[in-house]
């Protein structure tokens, strides 16, 4: 069964023109029209990658929106809040993080993400992490363990990295660790990312989000995937970063809401880093689902052009996770793919706030 | 027929404890469970006043995402691209601009938006003026002749009082002027506004956007409805909204779009001056219909509770326009109400480009 998308125009990051796209077994096929089973007009409407978030806490119980209204009113964020979460969720049945979990999920998919991550670190005891992979495993297969989120008592780190991890690993594609002052330092982080890479797993590093710090440096060390957040970035840094091939998730919503700097996105891709956005989204400091939101804070607040972001929103994510098939629509990838009511990508970000997704296509299937 | 919203909760801005929402006859008639035909079961959800929108450019033909572009990179923006819509808008065939016009009405209504202000502007001549407000009038009773939007010609300010005005008013329930250097001065928009005035026109006037000037002086003077904009007040100025129940409308998503400083929303409420919150929906400037999205950025950015925001965006609104039965549920209101998938109105500031909005009502009669 093909269908093809015809009469519109296509950001598929391809180095040929693209007249329509031909799907067939959920890969793209080919750029040129052919014949097909199934006819999708686009009455001149854009056809773009489904947008890859790279970087999801979305298991968890609870609200902050208390939290959200002190801080409007001038309390500064610090780390503590996510004990609230933490508590929480522990408190809740797997039942109910599922059912959270998956509307979320859906919520995601509705404005055009097709590919998400999603991280543990709400649970810090070896089975609620266990059971926070196996409920993240039920939305997505990119799932990372964050047992080093906050330490959580004495002899934390080896407790992530001996019986937390032996749980854990199984269920995860990846870990991450948050290396910063009053989470893990450097070292601690080394420890549990070397523990979690001889087990296989990827690595992605919470680094240099509150503050300059070693995160990004041991990220470029170790060979992780991406360094998340990178608010506070020395040269040296934006050089490891380069040199060592780690994408730089930026997440500018968790800036937005958080009252903080934002990443020098502009710098980043000026230097030949890799840069991929995401929405962070947690309950404590960025409470969203929406990539065309994130595109439109880039372009209006880190000095990325519309194209630009859209391309670290599909294609930078997919760098972030580590997989070559999805975010781009280039011959062979898998056929993830949005429909915006648009006649171009500009308009994600020329149309803040305004939901433009029409429709949301993953592996050939129509699921919006 | 009677329905009743229960099991949720609801933002009023009654005096009275609202437990339930009783609607009859497209009205509010109770705020206590009572027997209904219809039962809306809310699970939890908040109910809100439907979004007032008080000031919108919506007819218009174009598209101006190259100049948002130029912008991007350091193109500083000036009224003259408004030419260019104009050029198109005057290019365009009615049944065109109507179908753009209810695209952008429906985009706006799908969001939350129940009442709506249009402005016309980008005709400038007798025939296109009078052609936009009748477009205008074919989805909103709230139509605002705004020939003063930019000079056009010499001998601009007499047309627009003279032979312009004959055709509009009969189309219009208010008049607007850009006062503005670059646009018309305080005395042409008094010229302007008075002869609307004495067609017993409502009055809004553009003051105060790019500069310091005695637009906001003006809109007092003349007793205007609204001062829009306000992005730059003097102590006095904000004394004379007060003291002549100007309601200041405000356009952050302008604000965000052009790189200009915010208005002063903390200060005017805390002066006691009626704030409104809209999107300022133009091709230019604001593409944007969202009302969850001005309110998530007068939140983030200008200071406002999410409350006090969401007031500004819906009973501010209907102020700005002289509407006592829409923007609040009170009994004997219009039944115009949003359900959101929250459970308070927190949620709309705390999960920024997430479409929250599952029911709208107007009327009494459910639009999505």
């Amino acid at each position: 069964m093909a269908t093809v998308f015809r009469g519109g125009s296509f950001v598929a990051w391809a180095d040929e023109p693209v007249t329509a796209l031909v799907v067939e077994d959920g890969l793209v096929v080919s750029h040129r029209e052919g014949p097909a089973d199934e006819v999708v007009e686009l009455a001149g409407r854009c056809v773009i990658p489904g947008f890859v978030d790279s970087h999801t806490h979305l298991v968890f119980a609870g609200d902050r929106s208390e939290e959200f209204e002190a801080r409007l009113a001038g309390i500064p964020y610090e780390a503590g809040g996510i004990h609230a979460t933490v508590a929480a969720t522990r408190a809740a049945g797997t039942a109910q993080l599922t059912a959270s979990a998956e509307r979320l999920a859906a919520e995601a998919l509705r404005s055009g993400t097709t590919t998400l991550e999603v991280k543990s670190g709400y649970g810090l005891t070896v089975d609620d992490e266990r059971r926070l992979l196996e409920v993240a495993g039920t939305i997505t297969p990119h799932t990372t363990f964050l047992g080093a989120h906050v330490p959580d008592g004495d002899g934390y780190v080896a407790l992530v990295t001996g019986p937390m991890l032996d749980a854990c690993a199984p269920l995860a594609t990846a870990a991450d660790a948050f290396c910063e002052a009053g989470a893990f330092d450097v070292d601690e982080c080394r420890e549990v990312l070397l523990a979690a890479q001889a087990r296989g797993l990827d690595l992605h590093l919470h680094a240099n989000q509150l503050g300059h710090g070693g995160g990004v440096q041991l990220a470029a060390e170790l060979g992780a995937l991406s360094a998340d957040h990178c608010t506070h970035l020395s040269d040296a840094d934006v050089v490891a970063l380069r040199d060592a091939s780690v994408t730089a998730v930026l997440v500018p919503a968790a800036e937005f809401s958080t009252f903080s700097p934002y990443a020098p996105a502009r710098k980043l891709l000026d230097a030949g880093v890799t840069v991929a956005l995401a929405t962070d989204c947690n309950p404590g400091t960025s409470f969203t689902t929406s990539m065309p939101f994130v595109i439109a804070l880039a372009v209006r607040m880190q000095q990325l052009s519309p194209v630009e972001a859209l391309r670290a929103a599909t294609e930078g994510g997919a760098a972030a996770l580590g997989q070559s098939d999805v975010g781009h629509l280039r011959l062979g990838a898998r056929a993830d793919l949005v429909v915006i009511d648009a006649p171009s990508p500009t308009h994600l970000a020329y149309r803040p706030g305004v939901d433009l997704v029409r429709q949301v296509w993953r592996g050939g299937q129509r699921l919006r």
